[in-house]
């Protein structure tokens, strides 16, 4: 077979810009962005790309410089996913609720040259810029103004986003992608346990994800997206750049209260959402006040802890239909979606939420995913018991962490992406993760995986926060500790349920070994900015306590016992000064 | 920005191929293919390919080699899509409606290793290798016997295809794909106006076509696909591979007879299928022997020449949902997809039927489609009017003609592929193809599309088909020609119309430079094997007619003229002879 050269006609780099120029072009006339009395075409948002990356050129950004962002769900938000790379730099969008000195260490590490700020953000910018190493430059900045509504809130003079687009010229022709590997996305991880890493996407990466997802998630064409789930969240998972390819609108909402999604669901017939599964409750424990009527259902996809039972069953009964899936900054967002079959519809309730709660199967982009035994890189046997640590490859897993070759290398082990979570597959194919690597309680050499306990507790009725973390166990070596927060009644006040009750939960409904030994009730368990429980802050607590069965004196007859006094003397103070 | 190296975890050359395994892992125990009895899974079929691979190596094939095969649409036609390139090979598939010498012309021209037969066409490839020139090796032939029941036929005493499954190591690894650009398949174009040219697709094109065809037509997961077009056509649109992406099921069907398509809908489910719009009429024409109920809505997916109002309403009311693309054997199958916007649904008829009959809008995979004046390369403008050449250019435009530097070089110009035909934009971005390039009739100046007169003429109740194309005229330097088939009665009988009721209809219906100077009245149009109307042999014929106008006394008076009798003299004999 002869070689047949590529040329322009046959070849073209990659990249989800792309779609952004197609849709003016196909889309044009249809609705781009809604945001309050604000609402964009597609043709419209693409001159106003054109007009943001001529200007961000001659400000004298270029190709592969870092441009950061401070900003929600707004609509120059969403243009920077575009103009950015339309002038060859890469967008490092930064997630709001970071602290001064989070945002400071971002932006050295980044090497900003242009930091975008929502009005709102000024001060948290001003206080980063205060906190930036005197060995890093500081960005230029440029504020956001409210769009509707300008505030005229400046900073030290200096330039706002809609004189960019003003004074841009939509006729210069957009940076073309030379190399589909180039960057162009810069998303630093949350650190839950570590410091912050900052991975980067390729143009390559970032379309494969969007066509991927695009397809597993049912996008059909006409979708109104609401924007629940942060841009900054690895790009909004990629449907920022995909809303362009299926022609969507793009429903922008400030923030995620209870009104302004039931106003945008009402008001724009939103079709599809992502979110985490706290969203859900925003939503169920709305206000009457604040309530829209829901006519037509809301595809909603959801990442991180699997939403209980009990709680997929409301949301679901509200008129969402929940997709749940698992993913990670560096697999570009989702890489794996739990695809659901038509016949388990037939199946009972609890078997199906069973079912929904599994992480499901690999990304379309991916070229594998499995899990593993990573001493030996052998892969578990597919029974749905074996754990293993999950691991990846294909197009949509990063390019590597920017300027950290020692934990890009301890990333990527033998052709495969190591992502640190624990799991199962089951015989049909579909993946489980258990736990986060270092969340495994490793009892009396029983490995234990704290969501499994976790999943349980979730069922007890009044339990609607828990985290399971290993505690020292004299004879066992680790046993598992529970922290639960409890359900409040109509004053707000929390109910109270006493810890044998709790642990007698477990034993009825987990092996033994999995019992915890310990349950701690807290207001609120501590979590990052965004969410995340931070077991780390658990981990400590919990090497200070000591086991209810050694406190104690009639181990094995949980039901007859009193209150113990001595729990409530370990009882964690408010954890709201955490 | 640094460079970050690619690696195995990050980077996989993108090929279809690498869906099968996929499917093999997440889609293992769902059902991959039914034909007649035979059932397979994902699993089985992944271990098929496998053993198929294994098998081909051990008769010598390697990289870049040619396997062809002659079959219609059995489960072999479709494992080959898979085991073929697991072998580093490329598959070519051979129309089966072409004739001995035409199908040894693309074995000599492909230079094919091995010749795949299902046992239906052993006599056509005996045939053809008996055409074969001296100068060509002959290839190997590898029988397909009937899966079911099998024959026993083979070729001089040679392999059958179940022999090389059962014979092949599964645990072969398969051939991996090193660069994308490497060729996967190569595709003879039907060749209505020249000799057929080979077509070369890449891993990487094929690949983004499933991906973009997938989206666009909205599969979603556990689609049921039914095998109404060929896989010849282009890999099955690709949705060969493309069913092996969404976990989907392959109904094999031999022939498209209206008992095989109404038997498998209704015992199979079937969600999905694309086809000629010529298999509209044979599902409306079935007996009611060959009927079966049609529970659910069926999508279909369409190209060529749009349906006419009447017949889109007429099949859709029977239960199908049609989408309408359009295509090339250059373009890795649709180029272009009508998009549908629900607030069309709300349109008159008559206005849904011309909305549903444009061509649509680009391919995701492609960068761009646009319609141009090829000699300055300008676009015409978005009016709904201005003609130009269609161009195309993006990821799942073919690598180029096999052999065929001239054809190829012809075929890229300025960065953009020449499709041939003409075309105009309307102002919603929406493509509508209005001719073959060659077929557009120059008459005084003014460009006639040959297509806008046929779609009048089949609006008149009594004309089943129609052709226009450019006759000689004295004047006007051309002039349109139309060629008709007319209904027929229960008899079987066609009905009788007189010339000039045809051409007062167009009259009514079409500006006067527009209408046919001149209506030829036909048994049948003939056609390619494919069923493309062959207008070269209607130029031929128009070249030898004269106008109506000038064989009769009164051409200002068409509604009170007799029949002509010079005209039934002129009457082309019974076609099935051309």
């Amino acid at each position: 077979m002869e070689k047949l050269p590529k040329c322009g006609a046959n070849y073209t780099p990659l990249s989800p810009v792309m779609f952004l120029k197609r849709a003016s072009m196909v889309y044009s006339h249809r609705t781009s962005i809604i945001y309050k009395s604000t609402h964009f075409t597609w043709n419209q948002t693409h001159q106003r790309c054109l007009c943001l990356a001529s200007s961000l050129r001659s400000l004298g950004i270029t190709k592969n410089d870092v441009v950061s962002v401070l900003a929600p769900n707004i609509p120059a938000m969403y243009e920077l996913h575009f103009g950015v790379p339309m002038a060859g730099a890469v967008l490092n969008t930064i997630n709001t609720r970071l602290d001064a000195a989070n945002v400071a260490t971002l932006l050295a590490h980044s090497e900003a040259k242009l930091l975008f700020v929502d009005y709102q953000f000024v001060p948290l910018a001003r206080q980063a810029l205060c906190h930036l190493p005197s060995s890093a430059a500081s960005p230029a900045v440029i504020v956001i103004d409210e769009i509707d509504d300008p505030t005229g809130i400046r900073m030290d003079g200096g330039l706002e986003y809609e004189q960019l687009i003003s004074g841009g010229n939509p006729d210069e022709a957009a940076y073309e992608v030379e190399d589909e590997w180039d960057a162009i996305a810069l998303n630093y991880t949350s650190g839950t346990t570590s410091a912050p890493k900052g991975v980067v996407y390729s143009h390559r990466g970032a379309y494969l994800s969007v066509m991927s997802l695009l397809l597993q998630w049912g996008v059909g064409n006409q979708p109104v997206y609401l924007w629940s789930l942060p841009m900054f969240h690895c790009n909004g998972w990629t449907f920022t750049w995909g809303m362009a390819a299926r022609g969507g609108t793009n429903v922008c909402i400030r923030t995620t209260s209870a009104a302004e999604i039931y106003r945008a669901i009402s008001d724009h017939g939103v079709t599809h959402m992502c979110c985490a599964p706290v969203v859900f409750n925003i939503i169920l424990e709305a206000s009457p006040a604040d309530r829209c009527p829901i006519n037509a259902r809301v595809e909603v996809l959801t990442g991180g802890a699997p939403p209980p039972a009990a709680l997929l069953e409301k949301i679901e009964q509200s008129g969402f239909h929940v997709t749940h899936a698992y993913g990670m900054t560096e697999a570009t967002g989702p890489a794996l979606v739990c695809e659901w079959w038509a016949e388990w519809d037939l199946r009972p309730a609890e078997e199906q939420a069973a079912l929904k709660a599994r992480q499901g199967i690999s990304a379309l982009a991916l070229e594998e995913v499995d899990v593993k035994d990573v001493k030996s890189m052998e892969s578990v046997p597919r029974d749905g018991r074996s754990l293993g640590e999950v691991v990846l490859r294909g197009s949509n897993v990063m390019k590597g962490y920017f300027k950290n070759e020692k934990d890009t290398n301890a990333a990527f082990k033998g052709g495969w992406f190591l992502t640190g979570d624990v799991g199962v597959i089951h015989p049909d194919g579909y993946l489980e993760i258990k736990d986060r690597s270092k969340d495994v309680i490793i009892s009396g050499g029983e490995n234990i995986s704290s969501v499994e306990v976790e999943t349980v507790l979730y069922r007890h009725p009044m339990v609607v926060e828990a985290a399971v973390v290993a505690m020292p166990h004299p004879r066992w070596g680790e046993t598992p500790c529970a922290f639960v927060a409890l359900a409040r009644d109509e004053g707000g006040e929390q109910q109270r349920v006493r810890e044998e009750e709790i642990i007698n939960h477990c034993r009825n409904n987990m092996a033994r070994f999995m019992v915890p030994k310990k349950v701690v009730f807290m207001e609120e368990l501590p979590k990052t900015s965004t969410g995340k429980i931070l077991k780390f802050e658990l981990r400590e607590m919990a090497r200070k306590l000591k086991p209810f069965e050694m406190i104690t004196t009639q181990p094995a007859t949980w039901n007859k016992m009193g209150f113990s006094t001595e729990n409530k003397k370990q009882k964690i103070p408010n954890p709201i000064t955490i």
